[in-house]
């Protein structure tokens, strides 16, 4: 399993993505599912990946071979707007359906691919984008802050509670590694290292791209700190006079 | 959808159900999700249902029937230990999958029943059961502190961090409705008034059955003060140093 979450902010994007794939509890593997694709100047693409690792894979292999051989396809540094952007995702992952879904089905593996997209280019501010495995996309609204993919139900309600679209980078960051952490602890198949990319508004580059080792002194800080304070906070609630 | 949690404390049990039902989101419906069974001095029995609601009211129907009309069958009242008690579940379940599975998957619908079971018998302390569709069931031990059903996952994270078989019957409602609060604010299928009943160890009836209505003064509070507490909590988090 994975969790994936993208948030789109005021002044910029945040990403963070854990790194455990797992075929069954004896088959576990650390694999990124986070990719940038950026011109600096011009255009900062990141992606996120969950689903069949090997249909992910495939649909990045196909996006990155695009670019080097373009041929009569558009391609990510070829596309004008964000949304040709999120197309050619759609596109790639169609690709891949025609080519695996079948033999997936045949082993009673159902065809499982949905990716996060977001960045910017020249000329449009920040979008963000949630492809589906049809191929098809939602895009970001003013009032979509986030989108999640994978385990997505632990880390959700922390996002609900305290993000909004005027939230800065460095509490969207937080959030969304206590989001993490919740989820990390509750599901076994979500695990470290992290994948932390920050993109600010207009500066069509990555700003930060950061893996998060489990030793990590603010990651664990924050996983103390934000027990301790749920401990505490719960503890001062009013007890029910029921009893 | 539903949400509904059974826990087992050193000094007896906590049960907390919401009560939506729907089929579609222009049927919705208001259903009790908890029953209880008692013989006070010799045995209290208490049981959360998710999964179809038709089929789990059929599941009921059954085992209050049995009571009245034992015949040759073994029924609630009639079990010497809480094992056999959730032995009766099971059997109510196969019963009404028999009669109906393969109707159910003529329309493409799954027989899905989930019951959480619990309660004490005279001579026995007191014990919870989770029951599944096939009629098997597990029970808690005393790692286990507490079985979900239906929608768990929003209302799982507070659970682990708070909750221990050491727990006050007051700080497992108080975790139970912080719980359902999450739950309730992530998904639109679980919805209120809240089934809440409280099981003293020994007491063999139960101690509280209340229905916990939207204008409920401690539920609201409750509700306000978690939400304010959290958004402190993480406010007072320290901020990463990298941006």
């Amino acid at each position: 399993m994975t969790y994936c979450v993208g948030m789109l902010l005021d002044t910029g994007l945040v990403f963070v993505s854990d790194s455990r794939t797992n075929a069954g509890v004896d088959q576990i593997n650390t694999f990124r599912k986070t990719a940038v694709l950026e011109r600096p100047g011009d255009r900062v693409v990141v992606l996120q990946f969950a689903g069949n690792l090997a249909s992910t894979q495939s649909v990045m292999a196909i996006l990155r071979q695009r670019i080097e051989e373009p041929g009569d396809h558009q391609n990510i540094f070829s596309c004008t707007t964000f949304f040709e952007v999120a197309g050619c995702v759609g596109e790639a992952i169609r690709e891949v359906h025609r080519r695996d879904a079948e033999s997936l089905q045949a082993f009673g593996v159902e065809f499982n691919v949905q990716i996060i997209v977001g960045g910017q280019i020249a000329g449009e501010p920040p979008r963000l984008f949630s492809v589906y495995a049809a191929g098809n996309f939602v895009e970001a609204t003013p009032e979509t802050t986030y989108f999640q993919i994978g385990e997505s139900k632990y880390g959700k309600p922390i996002l609900d509670r305290v993000l909004s679209r005027t939230s800065t980078l460095t509490v969207a960051a937080k959030c969304a590694l206590v989001s993490m952490d919740s989820t990390i602890r509750s599901n076994l198949s979500v695990g470290m290292p992290l994948d932390l990319v920050v993109v600010r508004r207009d500066q069509l580059r990555v700003a930060r791209h950061m893996s998060i080792e489990p030793n990590n002194p603010y990651f664990e800080l924050i996983r103390n700190r934000w027990s301790e304070a749920l401990r505490e906070a719960f503890a001062v609630l009013p007890d029910p006079d029921w009893f």
